[in-house]
């Protein structure tokens, strides 16, 4: 394999001191750290011999002369970052460029996305350049803090767009933030599909009243009509759900809130996701009926709103081959495929070019904590892998 | 009937009139309108020709000469209160002592008991005089803006306790404060009992995590666990359950209560209540087996915590055939006897002597709200079924 490990490693941990806490990051999109990130990246960018780029999200490219597969994740973090989320995908990235440029092979050009964690929305640089959004539109976001992205790309933001007609395809190396791999000790998964998500907030209104002198059979309580659909739900997902269905019930809220007041509302989410959008869309029939049903058996009151729905983004067949090729090459039994849970940059750029994505194991599971942490053999696995698939 | 509606009723509205709001009242303890009440109700004292004393915490009494009964109850109000509550029992009271007075009958003193509803913890004066907690104690207890009862109550106390052995019992008439009358169109209702209640905080902990990337086999879900527990806890009331028994969940908060992380802890009261102490008590065992249960079969972690208990108070059987003959004669096949879900100052004053209550309907249920009320006739049936049960 050209690639070498040590030199990728090392690479990975000056990252990592750019920003750090403890074991941890904190380069949010645009800070002085982030910034720092990508400048390093552009040093490292302009010594292997590509041309940098920076577009006017923010995004960093470093381009190969030649049309070719694009490689890389993203720098910025969570508040409270792990040292790997994105930069495992950039770095691995960075080391198969150079291990071009050094020893010849099909052209390969590099990207950090900028703003991937939501300091303004979520994939925030793909999703622009995807032309999801417009850059006027995005432009009027606001952090937590009341700052425009107007104002705050200004730090750090060129003037050209990359053509993606440079572009053959994408591949987005990451870690899994789950514990899919970790909890069957494999190296590496290939990842075929970004699974689609929707969420609906469900209200029940009874009455509130004392919890002591209204009978069982004179309420109308809120609670437990939300409990009746919790159970209701589950029971039906027996039938409904796939092998890769998870559903989620993480914001509830009742009022007056109060133990001896028979609640009169319970607000709560349901979020499910799965990569089949039929699937989705059947979930979300239940969801509804299964609630207009609690709520008529228990003369509560129904309001829903649909919050968010995101399509589930299919990964490149042909991609997707050549990375199932290079796992079972570098790690023969050591792998699987696996739909993403989270969101990625991957699934915008699916809307310019052929995209997929590899995976390598996130210790017990943990991401989105300074914790975040993977072997370092599954790093070279994923290295490697991402090697064999681009240069064969 | 020796007592006389229109003057009943008259009081009854002058009462109303004091800490006026809309249809509602303000008058908490020791406020200005409490103190005016108080100060209004010694002067009705004084007309009938019963002996006015104002006892350290504030109590009202309007003392008979002989040993004989104590009938009265509270006239300070919520912070936003109905215009009954409390007042209906006091100004029954009076009324049946002064026809006693005017026409002769068994000694008859009455009482508004000091800060029933709480600004220093509900049912304060009852509870000191009673001799439950001492006067020391209750002076340290502080309202919600930090002022202590020993300060409160410079504005409106006197020297002396009234002696428990002057009264040979203790009748309470009250609102319902629920809808069981109302909903069943009846008169009146005897109480038995007041029913005890137990209170227990149950937290489940088990792991935060994406809920994208967390499959379901390998959650630790607080909320799943709090509904199977909830579901679990209801099956099992199906065979603990009596007729009167009631339970509630009233409190629930969950952590990080966000829809995209399946949640790491679920917070919970379950509370309930039963006129039969070893009832509670089985329920008690139930909830704690239940929570065991739920918390093994999902790897999650347990915290009970108890917070408090209050045993059932029996009312006197004497006075409460009394008070069951009287409302047979008063609204034949038009009452029953219920137990009192809610808390009062029976409660207390059944350590001193012989207690007992009837209550009449509420309407809709509603009481601790402006919109509080009784039908008139239901408010001079209970007024007759009091006097006929002192004065036979």
């Amino acid at each position: 394999m050209p690639v070498n490990p040590q030199r990728f490693l090392a690479d990975l941990h000056a990252l990592r001191s750019i920003g750090a806490d403890g074991p941890g990051v904190v380069r949010p999109a645009f800070t002085e750290a982030d910034i720092e990130a990508r400048k390093w990246l552009i040093a490292q960018i302009e010594e292997i011999g590509l041309t940098p780029h920076i577009d006017p999200l923010g995004d960093v490219f470093g381009l190969a002369d030649g049309r070719g597969l694009l490689l890389g994740s993203h720098t910025d973090s969570q508040p409270e970052g792990g040292w790997l989320d994105g930069a495992f995908g950039t770095i691995a990235a960075l080391e198969v460029a150079r291990a071009v440029m050094e020893d010849g092979g099909p052209p390969v050009s590099i990207v950090s996305f900028q703003d991937e964690e939501g300091r303004f929305g979520g994939l925030t640089g793909s999703t622009v350049w995807s032309g999801a959004v417009s850059l006027e539109d995005a432009d009027t976001r606001v952090d937590s803090t009341g700052v425009t992205l107007a104002d705050a790309r200004r730090a750090f933001s060129g003037d050209t767009w990359v053509d993606p007609d440079r572009f053959t395809g994408f591949i987005e190396p990451h870690i899994e933030q789950g514990p899919v791999l970790d909890t069957a000790g494999e190296a590496v998964a290939i990842v075929d599909a970004i699974v689609g998500a929707r969420e609906i907030t469900i209200a029940f209104s009874g009455q509130q009243n004392h919890a002591g002198t209204t009978p069982m059979p004179l309420r109308r309580d809120a609670v437990q009509g939300f409990v009746a659909f919790a159970t209701a739900l589950n029971e039906r997902m027996e039938t409904l759900r796939g092998d890769r269905t998870v559903w989620t019930i993480g914001e509830v809220s009742v009022t007056p809130n109060a133990s001896s007041i028979v609640p009169g509302s319970a607000t709560f989410s349901v979020q499910w996701r799965d990569p089949d959008d039929d699937r989705l869309a059947a979930i979300e029939e239940a969801v509804q009926e299964l609630a207009k049903e609690t709520a008529t058996a228990r003369d509560l009151d129904l309001e829903t709103s649909r919050y968010w729905a995101l399509p589930p983004t299919q990964m490149d067949p042909e991609l997707v081959a050549r990375l199932d090729a290079a796992a079972e090459d570098v790690a023969p039994g050591q792998w699987r495929r696996l739909p993403s849970g989270a969101l990625h940059d991957a699934m915008n750029v699916a809307r310019l070019m052929p995209a997929a994505m590899l995976f390598v194991p996130s210790i017990n599971g943990i991401s989105h904590d300074f914790a975040e942490d993977t072997a370092e053999e599954h790093l070279v696995a994923g290295l490697n892998v991402l090697a064999k698939a681009v240069l064969g």
